[in-house]
């Protein structure tokens, strides 16, 4: 199956998880659910971009005038109108006073000690010079945010400077992780330098840890529910379970041809479950499907379930789970990211698969990791990414190539 | 103050915090504090790449051989010897039996049902075929992570494939986070449609938001002190307090030449303090200082004091703020990561200060926000990065100009 095909099916059964309001302070990394419409003007007064002296320009027509200052206006207070020949001292961001024109940076003005109080004005001020007018950044009703925005600080920060100590946001994906597999210890269980001789040909479990994190970065709240017990009626329960408390379940491990696990009949008699032999590399088999949940009205639970080798897994789970857990919250971008760049290496092979080859950017262009074979994730830290090669095609040293940065996929 | 000045002043106060252990599973985003070694070869014995059947090639010299099929070996268990003239159905992972030299796929197997459990080869397999060595991925003794790394989710699986169930990390930085104004209002204090008539002038406090998110991106562990008391003695005491269980203190507001607040002489009483006029746009103002603490072998809290305007807030937080909190947790590379892009904007005015220019990438190459001289952050939500101008350098359409994007910037 085409990974489009495979990535539209899963769309289609995925939707916007329902909107909740939380606090402003909690909002970073949350993903907009309505417009945010401003009730305030910003700024709310005219007033000063300098600190310097508020003044009439009328007063001023030449450089050098002398004023009495009147009045001190620091950001925050209002201050009295000004009267015609007088000056008031102002701060940045202090509201404008009545009758004044213009701010004067400090800079250009000269305290006169022989008139107490008074200030030499050195040039000819233009109407408005330093004025920022009420409403330049932001009028009233203007939309400051829009619906399906990934929020980040400054987004934060403009929410908070139009009064808005709340915002609404889709909730958090629900998503249980679990593993299959005979072979897998769970590090601490047994150390290292014992592995060989306890358990010769177990290996220690490490999607987990990466699919956890993965899932934790795009916004979810994650249960680990381990190793699924090797039995088919406890599978079953557990599976139920879990279904009822969360939107997404993701497993791996089970689903090569071959391999048995109670995982996919449990999940069949539960609902629906599709394996699908993709047509990419690393990452085959994937399986697909729902457990329905009886007494909601929520539709069902999704299940997928990725390949265990921890390459396949990773790769899999950028390319069909990321795009899931995002729709989920609703965010308009779910796209691989792409990026263009040359690459600094030859790929003769032919492949009839989609190929995505860990490669990493340097001055040079990008540089593949000599083993692509490799079934670990050491070469997922050394890269940088993947290139996404289509199927048939090579790659010959300064070719322009399209790939996809893991730092572009694992953040919100 | 040149930044790079400013900059080399402050790292030079800056020292790495201790390490602390963490569990693998919450390693995330943390700073290693040590190489991690490997303690275990991965794999651990010669395993099959594929799903299939392991030989002796010496059995099959020719296409179309046919074999008994004498066992069967999923992942994680070991197997029997492999007696000569016979196959072993083996799965991807599973330990290569002894005897054998050779795995062959399933593809190009049959299942003979004639001969009950015989299998026919369909091809002259070759020595080592689809067998992945033990230790071709990570052998005894390898470095696999370096001190310094930022972990990310690869990280994490990989420490925990060679067995390691928490890892060395720096101690988060501890920051207090206070803000000094007279016209500041918290969002929810007043609902924007009552501002104007029960607070003309003041404005919402907007910084607190964006400073608080960005220091938890960037590792921190925040303490929001809020509106610092307008007291000399209670500003001291709480400096002094939060100097105890803090690395670091960020104020906002305060910093502008003729603003007075309680903060500075306070900080001055307390240890050190520096007031720098910055050499950059938006940013000028800042402050740098040092609160001593008596009792502790830790050396001083640092204090850092950020101007009010939320732009320049924003803009010297990841110029000095970032680097600082990024160093104390021992990552090696502090530096803004530059990028270059085509300007697709003019910018003929002379500018003496280095300035930085929010700008939006498109796809004709960044595009300049109108209003620079914005106070607010919708300036900063539009734009994707900034452009690092150097002194009286103007940029004309289609010139390469360096800039950083905020993305950049804001994860760990």
């Amino acid at each position: 199956m085409p990974l489009d095909e495979a990535l539209s099916r899963i769309l289609a059964q995925t939707s916007i998880l329902p909107t909740q309001w939380v606090n402003t302070f909690e909002a970073d990394r949350r993903v907009l659910a309505q417009d945010v419409v401003s009730e305030v003007q910003v700024p709310p007064l005219d007033n000063s971009a300098m600190d310097g002296y508020a003044v009439r320009t009328a007063d001023l027509p030449e450089p050098g005038g002398v004023l009495p200052v009147t009045q001190r206006i620091p950001a925050g207070s209002l201050g009295k109108p000004l009267e015609p020949l007088s000056a008031a001292r102002i701060f940045t961001g202090a509201p404008v006073p009545e009758g004044a024109d213009a701010v004067v940076m400090q800079e250009e003005c000269q305290i006169v000690n022989e008139c107490e109080g008074g200030v030499r004005i050195q040039i000819a001020p233009k109407r408005g010079q330093n004025i920022r007018r009420a409403g330049e950044d932001i009028h009233l009703g203007d939309k400051v945010l829009q619906r399906g925005a990934v929020l980040g600080p400054a987004h934060l920060g403009l929410a908070a400077s139009v009064g808005l100590a709340a915002l609404p946001v889709s909730t958090r994906p629900r998503v249980a992780l679990l593993s299959t597999g005979d072979e897998l210890v769970m590090p601490g269980e047994i150390a290292p330098q014992d592995m060989a001789r306890l358990r010769p040909g177990a290996i220690y479990n490490s999607n987990r840890f990466f699919l956890r994190a993965m899932l934790e970065r795009l916004g979810c709240v994650v249960t680990d529910m381990g190793v699924i017990p090797d039995q088919r009626e406890a599978t079953v329960a557990a599976l139920r379970e879990a279904a009822t408390q969360h939107d997404l379940i993701v497993s791996t491990g089970g689903v090569s041809v071959g391999e048995e696990d109670h995982v996919k009949p449990a999940i069949k008699s539960l609902g629906a479950l599709n394996l699908w032999s993709l047509n990419i590399k690393p990452g085959k088999p994937f399986a697909f499907g729902q457990i329905n949940r009886s007494g909601t009205d929520s539709g069902p639970c999704q299940f997928m379930g990725l390949p265990g080798n921890p390459v396949a897994s990773w790769v899999t789970f950028l390319l069909l789970v990321r795009p899931a857990v995002l729709a989920m919250q609703g965010v308009t971008e779910t796209a691989l990211p792409v990026r263009e760049a040359i690459a600094h290496f030859d790929c003769p092979r032919v492949e009839r698969r989609r190929e995505f080859l860990r490669v990493r950017e340097t001055a040079h262009g990008l540089e593949l990791f000599p083993n692509q074979s490799s079934g670990v994730l050491t070469s997922v830290v050394w890269a940088d990414g993947v290139v996404d090669n289509p199927p048939g095609h090579t790659i010959a040293k300064g070719d322009t190539v399209r790939w996809v940065a893991w730092k572009d996929l694992l953040a919100l």
